[in-house]
């Protein structure tokens, strides 16, 4: 039912906003580059007869009117957001093909019984605003818009003005409610992970998402002259620094082979040659599919932080406590059936990495269809789906789309 | 014979110059803020009837014409470049110090036999640009005026474009060439260390500046998403940056209680929250009093990165090695012999920390005078050096400058 050059095309065109000059996608959230994404999409829909809108959390809504306007509608879609220095399927396939789902059934005069809505999510990534999935968590109740607003960037930029740019930039837009009633959810995604490759299937059908905690850490010592300062006198942050990850990585990260654990953020102040560190910050991402082991490693690397930071003190501040969770059955299987009727080979599959369903997964009928990505890898320019797997992820899509809603 | 109201007077003044609200100074080498601190010098040593000149490298003389100004002159002096979070003293105190000593023979019409030279080195402390003591380095013709100006800062603007901004800024300056012949050099400067204060002495007699080696070390890994990348697939440029720094500390900066080991400045590519680090790269700082024990130490410190790299890739770079030495025995006792008559307690100090008098010494009699800063600490907002001290040391190089050229 799709048209999957059309979609290919647009994979590749949404890539050329952010593209950095090494390979790669950097479009991270509320920047200009997700402003100039913003457009192309609206522009998009509009061809196929959708209608946009928002809502004061910088959420987009693709929607296709359906025959009942007044029912929850089925929503699709991802992000289009990246890291600093992203691929061009993450988020963006999902979205894309979310649009494909919507386009082909436009093009045929399918008008659906329901409103379909076709969603990119605000700043799904956090690279930019700590922690990600801000929009889809903000949309769901589990944080307050103010409390959002007021998180900062590195540069001291506070997402509220960030917001108040996009939003400014898009006087036409219609703002809808957040949290307004949705009758199922689905979001197509690259895997992220190498299982699919390996088994050569062309579909993942998600049983839910590993558990996943973050802390920000922040260790206090004392600035000092490297050249004449006693070793044994030094507070040094980066000292203190290295016995807890180094410990960490032996004690959890070693420890067993399901669990993640990263520390892929820190900074050092004032960071010159020639002083001793006085402050560090980091930030600590661990994930595991068992809730558990998740929280008993969780426990172990609180200790560690307290354990190893003196002579400094380290606080430590959880972010994000989000155990893992299992996608609607029923929709699993749909999904599972769809790939089979269309000759796609499929299998279960966890996700290791977060996504805004799993935001989505409490407030209705909720699942994800994965994709498979060369090497597994993500988050890294040299990221790359094939043409025939997007092609059979958006026809899964459409299909499940298709049962549900015409 | 030192007026040490004008003095402390014009410390307070130039500390203004790159003040930070939160205290201390920010003023690195080659920015306006030096700009500007060369403007105020210059405008105090014409009072005195000093005239102004400055080389290729952006090292700034004041001179005191002497009776005959064919002879090497005695040079006198330090820098006003500070770290990113400095204080009021380090190297500003040597600079006035110097300008007090001429001042004060300008101000009684005693014309020194030669020209004496106040001179103000470019980049000594190696914060913006590394490593540090460029202009010392290149006058003494340890390294290339081509090298230096290809330096670049973290921004990538290279030495040269900044130091033809310094000589833009003063067409009026005339030029001396690089390592003019100096008669003498003597350098006053804060301890950056305790043992004046624990001795409670005012005067340190400088026996020599303790060996440094430092290195760049560039940690080559491979990005990847932190929630699918298995632990045992990872090439984590952070992790490996962990294990190292923990066996050097364990290893070299716990092994011997002479010893200085800092890391002091660290990066971390990409540095976003979910992304498995791809590269990180840090400089090592090592110094050592004995040649012997800084070389032994070096050889481990560079093992340790080869060993410990592993499933990453490093690369070792030495920027400065750089042996101890011994400072002039004549000039060491006439400074004691100074204080002594002025009636300053003294004791011989070995310098923990870089100068430019290290530079200097090969070239003529060299030496350096301390006097104590509190509580050991400098390069830091906190600190600080006690008028009486500031004083002290300011009247010590009268005393020897005018034996010296009168």
């Amino acid at each position: 039912m799709i048209d999957a050059d059309r979609l290919w095309h647009r994979l590749m065109a949404l890539a050329e906003i952010g593209a950095r000059p090494e390979g790669g996608v950097d479009r991270q959230a509320l920047t200009p580059g997700e402003i100039a994404a913003w457009r192309l999409l609206l522009d998009w829909a509009a061809q196929h007869g959708m209608e946009g809108a928002t809502d004061a959390l910088g959420n987009l809504f693709l929607i296709l009117p359906g025959r009942d306007r007044a029912q929850p509608p089925v929503m699709i879609g991802s992000h289009i957001d990246t890291q600093p220095t992203g691929g061009m399927f993450d988020g963006a396939f999902g979205v894309l093909a979310a649009l494909e789902t919507a386009a082909a059934l436009a093009d045929r005069g399918l008008q659906p019984a329901t409103d379909l809505v076709v969603v990119a999510w605000m700043n799904e990534e956090g690279s930019r605003f700590a922690p990600g999935m801000m929009g889809s968590e903000g949309f769901a109740g589990l944080r307050g818009v103010e409390e959002i607003r007021a998180v900062r960037d590195a540069a001291g930029v506070p997402v509220g003005e960030a917001l108040d740019a996009l939003h400014a930039a898009f006087p036409e837009l219609p703002h809808r409610p957040l949290g307004f009633p949705v009758a199922y959810y689905l979001e197509p995604h690259i895997e992220q992970g190498p299982l699919l490759e390996q088994e050569n299937l062309s579909i993942g059908v998600v049983t839910g998402i590993q558990g996943k905690v973050t802390w920000d850490v922040a260790i206090e010592g004392e600035e000092g002259h490297a050249g004449t300062l006693e070793m044994a006198a030094r507070r040094d942050a980066l000292m203190a620094f290295a016995r807890m990850a180094g410990a960490m990585q032996r004690e959890v990260g070693e420890a067993d082979p399901a669990v993640k654990f990263t520390i892929g953020m820190l900074r050092v102040f004032p960071n010159a040659p020639s002083v001793v560190p006085g402050r560090v910050v980091f930030r600590i991402d661990l994930r595991h599919p068992r809730n558990d082991a998740l929280q008993a490693h969780a426990t172990k690397l609180e200790a560690i932080t307290r354990d190893l930071a003196a002579p400094c003190r380290a606080t430590v501040t959880r972010l994000v406590d989000a155990p893992s969770n299992d996608f609607d059955p029923v929709l699993r299987g749909r999904i599972a059936a769809a790939a089979s009727r269309l000759g796609h080979g499929s299998m279960p599959i966890l996700s290791a990495a977060g996504h805004d369903a799993r935001h989505m997964a409490p407030l209705c009928p909720s699942a994800m269809i994965f994709i498979p990505c060369r090497g597994g890898i993500s988050h890294a320019p040299q990221e790359w789906a094939e043409p025939a797997h997007v092609a059979a992820g958006a026809a899964v899509l459409a299909e499940v789309v298709r049962e549900l809603v015409l």
